[in-house]
């Protein structure tokens, strides 16, 4: 089989305009990186329109119900197309998912408003997964989740947990009307400490933005404010570790 | 008073040297960056032995009792010196610490070992902070704790908290000695859920390495192995989301 040995091949071209949010809603698609990402959507039941993996991949095991779909490339195709400094050899095109909010509205929601930084957005979706939350919503101004640094800090998680955008303060007014309360994470003086709520499966929990914390109209509609007492100096948490810690709380 | 306009200026050059390693040793001096680092290390007593900040900070109330010690630099001067993308515009060279073990041992431990990621380790430092623990060891092939991404991480945790480089082998026996317990977070057929564990303000827990985890070496010489249950699919939780758990639960 021939190995594709230059980044200007127009199928390597269009896989790394994948990794380009305008060009990932023009072709539906997006490129995942990495033997981990790429064995945890198959795992997953995820179809990779296309794989390309250097040599070292094209024999691997876990891709194999896959290999008329695989296309052998050289290690300069692979740096081409490597969002990290040094490649792992192997990616995978993938189709969108188009996730969707539940219906009827139940479970656990952790909510983003505004999350900027891409390694906080993938570790409170990776924080979700393993704590067990159902469902991620990604408000307006939180990190894209197909950016290469959202995906790899994910470590797969996205295919664990139902990770949607959609309008926090919709959202919020609709989990009401179905009975689910809305937690903020805002210190203000009704603030209640995080281990003084009940263990439930059934709430909306919203981080807000690593510097200017909830909008205030958000905060204004929750059902109830959360904060985690610190005992030291520090003013605050890394927004990830703040999640992890009230998670881990409510659904233990 | 005049204004540094040149990044060749002999005092912005050592400056710039003072984000490195080996200069920080040599000159036994390190440089931090930013409002917030600065503003913090001051209201903790560490004494900066020069400021630099552009006209913006120059008349900074903070920073006011060192003004003898300030010196005003150009926008392109604060650039020349940033690790950041876009400079803050005040620096500080501030003498290294030469932190110690607490004698007699005791109290909380917060044990690094081989973390590589600065940005995992400042993490750490800075949720120990806000969990209560009062010392941070950082063993062998752990992220340095002068490193700029270790520095911006930490957000002034390390003036909060005893941050001590130490061999976490010899101090796993000492701490023993001394009566204190040192918890590993391995998971193997002996560990216990987190939950179980007895909130205790004396312990050590170590952290191991991201990909790796702990040393063989070390694990066998913990007095019990702690774990993180979790109820969804991630393989594992980012180090720093499960020290914050961990220490969260013990130190409440």
């Amino acid at each position: 089989m021939e190995i594709i040995a230059s980044p200007k091949n127009d199928h390597i071209k269009l896989a790394k305009k994948l990794t380009v949010k305008k060009y990932q809603k023009d072709y539906d698609r997006y490129l995942l990186e990495g033997p981990h990402q790429v064995h945890d959507a198959i795992a997953s039941g995820a179809e990779p329109d296309r794989i390309y993996a250097t040599s070292k991949y094209m024999q691997d095991r876990e891709l194999r119900t896959y290999y008329n779909r695989m296309f052998e490339i050289s290690s300069d195709v692979a740096q081409a197309l490597s969002s990290a400094k040094t490649s792992q050899g192997v990616f995978a095109v993938m189709k969108m998912p188009h996730n969707q909010l539940p219906k009827p509205l139940s479970g656990s929601f952790l909510m983003l408003d505004a999350i900027q930084d891409p390694g906080n957005v993938g570790t409170l979706v990776r924080t979700a997964d393993a704590a067990g939350v159902k469902n991620v919503i990604l408000g307006k101004q939180t990190a894209d989740e197909f950016s290469p640094k959202v995906l790899r800090a994910m470590q797969g998680s996205q295919f664990h947990v139902n990770v949607v955008s959609a309008d926090l303060i919709k959202l919020t007014t609709a989990l009401q009307r179905s009975g689910v309360p809305v937690y903020g994470t805002e210190l203000n003086d009704e603030a209640k400490p995080y281990a003084s709520m009940a263990k439930t499966e059934n709430f909306g929990l919203i981080m807000g933005n690593e510097g200017n914390g909830m909008r205030p109209e958000l905060l204004a509609r929750t059902d109830a404010n959360i904060y985690i007492p610190m005992r030291g100096r520090a003013e605050s948490l890394n927004v990830g570790v703040a999640a992890g810690v009230v998670l881990f709380h409510l659904l233990s």
